[in-house]
């Protein structure tokens, strides 16, 4: 898979990409990252990227040009384009699996400014990771890029993926405990440490239910 | 403010942390940013942090020693501490105003693994920043600090703040036009050229209304 970020920040990736799963799956083959600074593509003689909106009001507003060519210039076939801005379709674990069988995804990562309604056109998808306002669209990037990656075959082992098997269940997780039996006066529960395995699948089960009807009643429904 | 971070990964925040709003947050004074590798406080001779989980099953755990031991030696008054999981309140922008009034916020960030429920009792608030499975907490807590150390006072100038507003209407944005009048075929709507300003302001509150319509009808409950 190749995941190419239109951004004006470049170096805001530095030390996400190059860490943890996101650098194995790049060292491994599986994932390629392209960092395109779309200043770089600006018509503008003093690489301007944004102007004051059409009809007033604060703000500025990111200019089409600059989209429009670093696009051209990209040169890939079918990728799903993907807008960042607060207007998309939440982000959840059902598009991350979609998102894992792409080819090619480019991100396009506004910053500051709203978008030129006519970059639109040049989108597949308008997502956004939450009801939050963000600086730009780089931290949205990159989190979609973590949920997406770690999807792909062979990039995460099967030790590491319990959390997501946990998801696909509809119910947050039960509480897990690890050594020691007991700290600062806390104790594992009994149930735990008898290794009767129906009684902890039980236990398990009905704190998963407990859980997720106190916090998430809607994933219930 | 002050924000600690308790995580594994402390270099995968460079970029982040040292680019545009939040490099400007820390420049000014305004916010310091605290990267804790929780591995400096665990009290296994080979730095472990994590252990097979009690019951059985796929998967490690986060051992409670690194975490309580961490917290003891940050010797911060009364902070928020947020644990970051899957089963934690959903983060929205209330949640960041909220957020941006504290003085100190710590951010505990596993990676891979669940944590040793015990944890749970050092913590304010879980929080989840959206229904998608991420490696490890540190992409969470990047894009909560942006969302609110941009509510600081003085951290944003009024003319970056726009999306801010608009979010705070309850409805999606208007679409945006900017220079030039047609690009590639594709023509600014001639009521944001004409000067009218209230023919402007209603064709901004329909098109507001109509995409959040076809888009978050739960917006608009």
């Amino acid at each position: 898979m190749n995941i190419h970020y239109l951004t004006l920040f470049p170096e805001m990736y530095d030390g996400v990409l190059n860490t943890s799963i996101l650098k194995r799956a790049k060292d491994k083959g599986i994932v390629d990252y392209n960092l395109i600074d779309f200043r770089d593509y600006s018509e503008d003689k003093h690489n301007k990227v944004d102007d004051y909106p059409y009809g007033g009001g604060a703000g500025m507003v990111l200019k089409p040009e600059p989209i429009f060519n670093a696009m051209d210039a990209l040169e890939v076939e079918n990728p799903r384009v993907i807008l960042l801005c607060p207007q998309g379709a939440p982000f959840d674990q059902k598009m991350a699996e979609d998102l894992s069988k792409e080819e090619n995804i480019v991100f396009i990562c506004g910053h500051y400014e709203g978008y030129d309604e006519r970059i639109r056109t040049l989108v597949t998808d308008e997502v956004s990771i939450g009801d939050y306002v963000l600086t730009g669209g780089e931290l949205a990037s990159m989190t979609m890029t973590d949920a997406i990656v770690r999807l792909i075959p062979n990039v995460i082992s099967n030790q590491e993926s319990h959390e997501q098997d946990s998801f696909s269940t509809g119910m947050l997780e039960h509480p897990h405990y690890t050594r020691p039996r007991e700290y600062r006066g806390m104790k594992v529960p009994e149930v735990l440490l008898n290794g009767d395995h129906k009684k902890i699948d039980e236990w398990r089960y009905n704190e998963s239910l407990k859980r997720t009807r106190e916090r998430r009643p809607d994933l219930l429904d």
